[in-house]
């Protein structure tokens, strides 16, 4: 099960874990947590009953939401593992910024219905890595998404 | 100022005004409203302090969702505009789903300034609707999206 495995969120250091979507710090986030299943990357997500698009159907900001920070787990995840680490060694991850993301929605996304996240990963530039993602509710295919995840620039930080 | 003119999803029927990102009854959602300003849609929106990628800016789940909800409402906006009706008309407004999803990212997006979503509108087929979406920080442009959004099917309810 995903949730007893090491994510690469568990990982990020305190000041990059803020993140509404992935970020442990986050108290109310979604806290999505990205690990490795073999060389595809996975999310598991529960959806609650407030992030609804229509009574019964997830809104599609969450599913959004699930590649956008899927996408830049699972590049964090794999540019760590190039540099020889994994999720759980004493080396803080790299962390990704989102360059673009897509989404194809293919289907309503039932509630009520666990979430599976399931990326596949390419590195096009040392700095930039790609995430293609497809989204299931049980065993339904219900959207695919891409994201070209970057790497953190060092004045992110000091830009606002 | 945009929250003084009626928005087209202080229209939609009751059943489907649940959405996280733009439904009036989710209390605790976004909220969000899109107006004609001319010929282009808006949505103004401030963002609170929980919807942070790292503490200073806020998370790519929350425009991906600005854009996304922009989109439908804008279509909205668009189609019932084209039957003859405007927001405020007796005739309740047609409901949009959205088919895809993109959004670049192109400067992070500081907190406590106001953002805008302003969309440009193509009519790519009856059902179809295309729309361009500029996300603007105060002046500065910060995401660029676009929305393809497909009149809601009849069996939407019904699927689940």
């Amino acid at each position: 099960m995903t949730n007893d495995v090491r994510a690469i969120q568990d990982d990020y250091p305190d000041d990059f874990a803020w993140c509404y979507g992935c970020g442990r710090l986050n108290e109310e986030g979604y806290h999505f947590r990205t690990v490795w299943n073999g060389n595809n990357t996975e999310t598991i997500y529960d959806p609650n009953e407030k992030h609804i698009a229509i009574p019964g159907f997830v809104y599609g900001g969450l599913i959004a939401a699930l590649i956008d920070c899927h996408g830049t787990g699972s590049a964090s995840l794999a540019l760590h593992r190039k540099n020889g680490f994994e999720p759980g060694s004493e080396e803080a991850p790299p962390r990704f910024v989102t360059g673009s993301l897509h989404v194809d929605f293919l289907k309503p996304t039932p509630q009520k219905v666990m979430l599976k996240a399931v990326g596949t990963i390419e590195e096009i530039h040392p700095k930039k890595w790609k995430v293609t993602t497809e989204v299931f509710a049980g065993d339904t295919l219900c959207a695919k998404g891409e994201v070209v995840a970057v790497v953190m620039p060092v004045t992110f930080a000091v830009t606002n």
